[in-house]
């Protein structure tokens, strides 16, 4: 079980909001949260939960400026259960002495198992065990099992299981400034001889959430009625019960627990059903393990397991931080959120950090979902063509035509990007240029098209994607300018993914001119988006042009676009990351490592120096590079031909070489790009990053970020790169392409991948890859091997030596 | 364009509901309500529009019974404007004389049209014109443009245009006891120079719905800014406005309107929304225009184009009809509410008779939108769905396994099926069995089939449809008893759909022992649920018999069953409609007729009477039909051999015959079976009882219940009739089967269908099937015509000479 159980000894609360962030429950619809350090100091007091996409005016001022915020709120708590003896006080982990603490979070089953032992002021030694699940197959439903057991005396106890919506919005630091109270009171009291119900509605956004838990009390592993007392008070209800134990009579609470809100679907009113769906529920024992089922059918589809070689690291393996991964993927998008109006936050369901916006993750996210289950897939860009209207508004505001997909995406999909941000270094706010990443769109458009690749699923594309697309290439058309002296289009006064350049040097007006990564992503929608036009049925071609008023005109322009749009070079043949990036001084990298270690967050580090990144060769992340990961050598160099530039292949390693030296990686997204394009160049390097990739929340690399939620891109990316890096897989021209190559580190690697409604099984190791088709929607199914195309019947397994 | 816009001269407050109801714009996200009769009184204060699924406890006591209802709610009415001479009265259509007054619908643009001419009491001739739409692209948006003509004189005048949430539930006369007051005021007031906006919150599901208004004020056509006076109260905002008008300077007023909810995907908070809505909107020209587009984009799908030959009926031709009947449809179920958790309720979003609650109407509207937009379909069958718990939890509750869907279906899935009606006759109210309706399961399988043979959607049926029919057969299953002494299954204490019968005569104990219908759908759906498990890829079907926890064995007792359920038969062959029913005695038709007249609700008559239905040969709707209806001759010959029951297709016309005459035609559904059951072998008879059907609504035919709501079962029932019984259209073995024979009333019939991703472009006539391929998903498309499969590329038109 190594490979599937996190592990945690010891209590420090310092640790306990990482920790709680990296055990986090939930399966994409709530999830508990990432524990603020002084919550956790109040040991069996878990966290509560978060409910995301309930945005609102919520104004609070900050530097003079209203900002509007209620985008993820911190759902009531649920979890509130304690003990005391009679007239003593209740169990607080920072008042007592920690013999031992074992947390346990079992990833194949989903459960999250706690061992303490303390010792109180009296010399009393008491072991508490306890194990919580939030459900897999009945989404609205968690349990919390917990079990008391005095080892060295007995007597009377109270036990206090409370419902708390009381909680407020303070897990992250430097938002505590911020306004924090999102709920208020509706209701809360006994609803039933075992149940208490509350109900509380976010302040700005009116949305209800409702909460019912069913408590049943157990002497020695016999139900026992223990006489009960109920208090309520606004937004706060609580049981107490009374029992005597012993050591021979330990006791165990089983709180059942259902949360609905008024944004569910199927519901009269969300208090009604969520006291009628705790009623109904099983025990305990039966949900934990019909919650196990529901984890066991999806590690079927979801896992990818790796086995490294002796050498490996003994305590956090590889394999296990992947599988922690996965599951934290699923805990954020699973087939309970297919159904919702939900995207894909930076930080997942797990913290409050950028609070719950929804940034380009889903790049990252997708391909896992993708091969696994698109109809995930399919929900959240139906997430984004909901929010197109709004996309469409702004473009227009900002004077352009098309869809304007912002950087930092509300929940009813307007720009929340900030204008402002805090350098705690210097304590001084610094202006965000973000918004001026325009890039959001294209990389909409690409998941469009990858999810059509990946599906065929035509109906999506004529009923969704291809309006969307269409949409976001008359953006591009919009932005670009033309250059009558270059006979080039351009794109000027953008932000790239590298947030560390947002102007030229010493200039007061932000954006760059023509971003690379910019550029030729704007160049492949509007080449592409006329290939997903051409995909649709004549009939729906013509309608679609009829609704958007599309000419053929303006396709043709487009076309031309495609063919003209700008890049810079610089040296012989290198990719500048924008016009002017030749022009910027080179960067004293050994100095700046010397004397403040990390450069992280290079940007606050040049900012209390009173410099600007912006004079210098460096990046956040090397946003060219992102390129390489997105587009095999083939796609590029064919998007360099279409453009009218040479491209040779021998550049590539050159050019992500050039780009690495230059890379502070202050995002976390940069480390699985860098070991992607490495993958085959240098893959000892690149198995480097990847393993530090792995690191980023286990290992907490940027210093206390993962306690602010967990990164789900980066997450995503490592699971993505042992998908199709290692395995070589590709879609292109219909078919499936395979041409494994496993980093030394690895000997084996097993994974399932769906494809266009096959679904096949792959091993690979160094001497072999393995193939069988575990299901065919049509009697053949074919894939490619390096250059050639094999066929495979349903049940047919095939083995290709390497 | 008389075929495509219903005209009503003169006004006539009797008649103003049922003309609303025929009238109504929405486009299934927010549809305009007939009118309650007192509130057409009122002129231009036009009547509102409702949300629907808003379930809820709202208990009103009832003969001693807590009713508990909100699952339809009169939303505020955007509607209202009048006009006044400053200190005279508002404009009220009782108080004036009425010199003419015209009403069109424009089924093409979807836009209603009114012009008034009024006489006031000083003897001044008005001209009052109005355009209104609710938007077909944009479907939160509506928008109203009225003129106000001085024919024959000049002044000041004063106009005032409202947002009023007042309004309550009182459209259906024998609910008026109940509570009808289902919202409460949150906020209203002015929001900027020239919009208002309304927030109102429902009582018990606490739904957010919230309104903005935008008025401009246009003299002789051009915008003045007249001034604005702003009255707001709780739950009312009203602007008023002078301006001095005259024969040569009318006055123009455009409304435009944005309606949210809480419940709306996409939204920060619906108040915010709505004004965000309506600030971006284009002015009404614009707005009339795209919406006109939208419209036409639909038919371009939709329209089903009959002509009739010279002797039809001029006035209201079935082409007309037909499209009306199409145009309802579409207001209630549309591309819109794809996105959205709503059902089909009986009489659409149209009237607030049925409360809105769901019952079995999606099995006559399913089959047009299967062949147009099976997306539709799809998301109805979610609908569904997503409400299996709810099902799973009462068929638990009353002892059985699986799925009970319920006969009255409440927001949350819940049933809502009455235990009591009024009989308006006697002033007694009678005890309503009808929940005992368990059938509504069986069509929802049935429907999954189709929509899957319509598709060939796989994704669908793995992941949500073999769920569903699965439980659904354990339900039939569980449900079905072993009779030792006949070597036969048998289900007892249920009703079929024909109401009239719910008990053997004389009996207390209510239900009925092998109805006809109900026992073969259960046949059917133990059958056909191996067969839809088996079309699952291997590892889903491992994966959803381990979620259920289905074994072989049960599987193969579904077998046993589906082989060995009882059918009952008298006379020669005659399939008794249930056990018992040859004993009953046999109506005086004759009788009855020539005393009361209509037999429409004949239980009524009886239990004025004293006597009961159930003593009787007769039927509210033959459902023994229902099977002709649902099944072609070679599936019951298949279904009934199964059974082990011999069958002569020669003894369906005697069926048929027999049962027809004994049926009241009580419920709007019938007249559709009776005329589809009689296509082929009496085609004048069931020609008649077509255009009887055409008439349901239009001519009121039940006297009274068309400004109630109209009957979109009905509706929908001769648009499917022309479209699969004229056409001979038939799914069999993976081939769409035709088989044309119009009815002699008929010269020729045009429409589109779409099957498995083709679509094709049919024309019948009496010489001749025409047969263009208009989009092909495959190189070639396979129909078949009577016994022969033909091909077609895309592009291509064929001629087959009938």
């Amino acid at each position: 079980m190594k490979d599937w159980t996190l592990r945690y000894e010891g209590f420090d609360p310092a640790q306990e909001g990482r920790r709680e962030a990296l055990c986090t429950l939930g399966n994409g619809y709530f999830a508990t949260r990432g524990a603020a350090p002084e919550a956790t100091a109040d040991g069996l007091h878990y966290p509560g939960t978060y409910v995301a996409g309930c945005y609102n005016r919520l104004t609070t001022e900050l530097a003079g400026r209203a900002v509007e915020h209620e985008d993820l709120v911190n759902l009531p708590n649920w979890l509130p259960l304690t003990f005391r003896t009679p007239g003593g006080d209740w169990l607080d982990l920072r008042s007592v002495e920690i013999l031992s603490y074992v947390q346990e979070l079992d990833l194949r089953q989903g459960v999250l198992s706690r061992t303490v032992r303390v010792k109180d002021r009296e010399g009393r030694r008491t072991r508490i065990e306890s194990r919580r699940l939030v459900h897999m197959r009945w989404p609205h439903l968690g349990a919390l099992e917990t079990t008391l057991i005095p080892e060295s005396w007995e007597g009377p106890i109270e036990l206090r299981a409370a419902l708390d919506g009381r909680v407020t919005n303070r897990g992250v630091q430097r938002y505590r400034d911020l306004a924090h109270q999102h709920l208020v009171p509706v209701e809360s009291g006994s609803v039933g001889p075992d149940t208490i119900a509350l109900k509380m509605r976010t302040t700005r956004s009116e949305i209800g959430v409702a909460q019912a838990a069913r408590t049943r009390v157990l002497l020695d592993g016999r139900l026992v009625s223990a006489a009960r007392r109920v208090q309520a008070e606004p937004g706060y209800v609580a049981e107490t019960f009374s029992a005597e134990v012993g050591p021979d009579r330990p006791l165990t609470v089983e709180k059942l627990f259902a949360l609905y809100t008024s944004r569910d679907p199927a519901i009269t009113e969300c208090g009604l059903e969520a006291r009628t769906a705790v009623a109904r529920a099983d025990d305990f024992e039966a949900l934990r393990q019909s919650h196990a089922q529901a984890w066991a059918r999806l590690w079927q589809r979801f896992d990818i397991e790796i086995e490294e070689n002796d050498s490996a690291d003994g305590d956090l393996p590889a394999a296990l931080v992947l599988r922690l991964h996965a599951f934290h993927l699923l805990q954020t998008v699973s087939p309970h959120t297919i159904d919702l109006d939900v995207g894909v936050p930076a930080r997942g369901l797990h913290g409050e950090a950028y609070r719950g916006h929804v940034f380009w993750d889903e790049l990252f996210v997708f391909p896992f979902a993708n091969f696994r289950m698109p109809e995930i897939t399919r929900s959240l860009l139906r997430y984004r063509h909901r929010r197109l209207g709004e996309a469409l508004a702004a473009a227009r505001a900002a004077g352009y035509s098309g869809a304007m997909y912002p950087w930092q995406s509300g929940s009813n999909g307007r720009d929340e990007t900030p204008v402002l941000f805090l350098n705690p270094r210097s304590g001084r706010w610094m202006p965000d240029h973000s918004q001026l990443q325009r890039h959001v769109g294209a990389a909409i458009a690409y998941n469009v098209w990858q999810y059509y690749q990946a599906t065929a699923d035509a109906e999506f594309l004529s009923a969704y994607g291809a309006e969307m697309v269409l949409e976001i290439a008359r953006f591009w058309a919009s932005l670009s300018t033309y250059n009558e002296d270059l006979g080039r289009y351009e794109i000027l006064g953008v932000m790239g993914p590298d947030e560390y350049h947002d102007a030229d040097p010493g200039s007061d007006r932000p954006g760059l001119r023509n971003n690379a990564y910019t550029n030729l992503m704007a160049a492949w929608v509007l080449w592409r988006a006329a290939d997903m036009l051409q995909a649709l049925p004549h009939d729906r071609q013509r309608e679609l042009c009829a609704t958007l008023g599309l000419t053929p005109e303006e396709i043709s322009r487009w076309n031309e676009i495609s063919r003209k749009l700008r890049l810079v070079f610089h040296g012989d043949d290198l990719l500048s990351q924008f016009e002017g990036y030749e022009q910027l001084e080179e960067f004293d990298w050994d100095s700046y490592r010397r004397r403040y270690g990390s450069l992280y967050r290079l940007d606050f580090i040049l900012e209390l120096e009173g410099k600007s990144p912006n004079r210098y060769k460096l990046s956040k992340q090397a946003d060219v590079l992102m390129l390489f990961y997105l587009f095999s050598a083939e796609e590029l160099g064919a998007l360099f031909e279409r453009l009218g530039y040479p491209f040779d292949p021998a550049s590539i390693p050159r050019t992500i070489e050039y780009y690495l030296r230059r890379a502070a990686r202050g995002s976390s997204l940069s480390r699985v790009t860098d070991a992607w394009v490495l993958a085959r160049s240098d893959r000892r390097r690149s198995w480097h990053l990847f393993v530090e990739a792995l690191r980023t929340d286990v290992a907490d690399i940027q210093g206390g970020t993962t306690a602010e939620g967990i990164h789900l891109g980066a997450m995503a990316g490592t699971v993505d790169l042992v998908q199709r890096c290692y395995t070589g897989l590709e879609l292109r021209g219909d078919v499936l392409w395979l041409n494994p190559r496993l980093p030394d580190d690895l000997r084996r690697l097993r994974l399932s991948v769906r494809y266009r409604g096959h679904s096949l099984e792959l091993e690979v190791s160094h001497e072999a890859l393995t193939v069988s088709a575990a299901r065919c929607e049509m009697p053949v199914m074919k894939f490619g091997l390096r250059t050639e195309v094999h066929e495979l019947t349903a049940g047919e397994v095939k083995v290709f030596p390497l």
